[in-house]
């Protein structure tokens, strides 16, 4: 993605270091935060620096491949045991994104399979910019189908940041609407604000003023309101797990919204790659919920005269409960955007690759 | 209501001042806002230090009173044409609740058949007195009507504030909420936070948390997950406007909540005084909606080291669209929960006064 003169994506790899856009600090300061060892990677994932079930699943690849690199030594079998310990401490992050998961199995079933440790090093470098690389790409193609179920006009109503910034570029749902955009189709997109970490106003906003797309921020509160009203032609939104029956999680309030298109009958698409999709998962009564810390809604971070400053908004004995995702059963989507073409729910499981 | 040791009520008068419970500092702090004259009133409306239709209604007719009261001279044609602009002032302030209105219109009859300046100040203080002392009464028996809806043990979901703050005492949607609680029914209330100005977790929040009855704080979106894992029994909300047909308008994402309660197959009530149906509007497209300012979505206020300090949450060049209500059609609407008993919303226009 452009920003300012210079090109980025969400997340890279240099030497031994993974270097990601530092998103907490969206829209108000850009900076590129280096993490320096798998740890430090983990961390990043966890406390959200970078987000997004596709950039999710590149940065847990590229922490397996930078603690591969950083492995000292020529035995291969303490190798092995030490990468297991890399993939439980990445995978125990973030329990919704199954991409997390799909990236570092590529990554582990090629390092188990090189029999000597620099082998397995190099082929874990390799694979996981391969991963990166074509996550880019099944996010152009993803673009390419979902821009032409975009009328010319089109209020677009997108929920969370499905963007470049949740990807390794480009975006899932702001894909299309990025290139609508740009064959001119006279578009506009209603952001979600999406309480309570606000990725909408924070991230999506941020991503869609760098390009000049038309859009205004709502309160979570007003989308209703302005499907109702017959503003909102078309629902694309992102997706953090799939399951094999098309049952969808994502960011917490778009089961609302997938109700709510339904009620009043405007297509509601999910875009995410396949690699979203657990066929392990038959429903998705089967995909785990995080709930997160209850603070994310008690206060609100905010920009104040020049820095950061978190804001208590509830009183301060009242407790509050805070699930990250929620999950819209298949029959509310009208299809899923994915690197093979828009797909209704129950075509998924033909590509189910464990067949 | 009881805060700490003390009895209070939303809004009173004291001689010619009219003093209030400063809103929009609360859950924070509580201070109290002491009106002059009628154009301070009528700020203290327009910049919701006081809001709610109830509360808006007493707080209008009290604004009528106290600018009665403050004429000076006996000249009765001089005098009714300064209590028209008044009038004028007071209504320009909010234009969905509809109490306002009608509070102020009880007050103004009374004046303009008064035959001298000095009967009329007195049956303006007379009427607004009366009309606060009835609209508490009011919640009283919405708050008995409505505590037969709630089982033992229920999950209750509210949206906004329609509690005791929203109105003159007891609150609409609160009040079934406070006895099913005095009645020991072992009640769990979620508490939507109501973006963008978080009426829900600063003042309902704050009104439960004073009572001690069990609650949480969520974030709007988190609502439909709730529903559909069935841990919500019975939503009550308010309304600031309800149509002859039933049709209500109330805090915007009502009409969110409203659908996902269909459904999901859970009663939704509304909890209202009589007072806020305008029979002058058929349906719900004859209710004004107010937009507010924009700068409520793009910032957050809240707490920070002992002061209230407002954040930037949004790009500083993103745009904003920020409706303050929304309407709920009726066939969403399982009962409205009045003074007079729980209506279906086609029974209304039997209560037609006008008829």
């Amino acid at each position: 993605m452009r920003v300012g003169d210079k090109e980025f994506r969400t997340v890279w790899m240099e030497h031994d270091l993974v270097k990601m856009i530092h998103q907490p600090l969206l829209p108000h300061q850009f900076k590129i935060y280096v993490s320096k060892n798998y740890q430090e990677t983990a961390n990043a994932i966890k406390n959200m620096v970078v987000r997004g079930a596709p950039a999710i699943g590149a940065t847990g690849a590229f922490g397996m491949a930078q603690a591969a690199l950083q492995f000292r030594g020529t035995d291969k079998a303490k190798f092995d045991a030490y990468m297991e310990n890399v993939y439980q401490t990445l995978a125990s992050t973030r329990p919704t994104a199954y991409e997390l998961f799909h990236a570092m199995g590529i990554v582990r079933k090629e390092i188990r399979n090189a029999p000597l440790v620099k082998e397995a090093q190099q082929t874990a470098v390799q694979k996981a910019q391969e991963y990166a690389n074509e996550s880019v790409e099944n996010c152009r193609k993803i673009g390419e189908f979902g821009e032409r179920l975009i009328r010319k006009n089109s209020n677009i109503l997108t929920h969370c940041n499905a963007g470049a910034l949740a990807c390794v570029d480009y975006g899932t749902a702001l894909a299309p609407i990025r290139i609508a955009h740009q064959n001119n189709k006279n578009i506009h997109v209603w952001v979600d604000e999406t309480r309570p970490r606000n990725q909408g106003s924070k991230l999506t906003a941020w991503e869609l003023q760098n390009e000049r797309i038309p859009h205004h921020i709502i309160a979570d509160n007003a989308a209703g309101l302005f499907m109702q009203k017959k503003e909102v032609d078309i629902v694309i939104v992102g997706a953090d797990r799939i399951a094999t029956n098309g049952d969808t999680a994502n960011k917490i309030g778009t089961y609302e919204k997938a109700v709510l298109a339904k009620e009043n009958k405007i297509p509601f698409y999910v875009a995410a790659p396949l690699a979203t999709v657990d066929f392990n998962c038959k429903s998705g009564s089967d995909i785990p919920i995080e709930e997160r810390n209850a603070m994310e809604v008690q206060h609100m971070s905010g920009w104040n005269e020049g820095k950061w400053v978190r804001v208590r908004i509830a009183p301060e004995e009242s407790p509050a409960r805070n699930p990250a995702f929620d999950v819209t059963p298949a029959r509310y989507i009208t299809g899923i955007i994915t690197e093979k073409g828009v797909l209704k729910p129950s075509q998924l499981k033909k590509w189910n690759r464990f067949k």
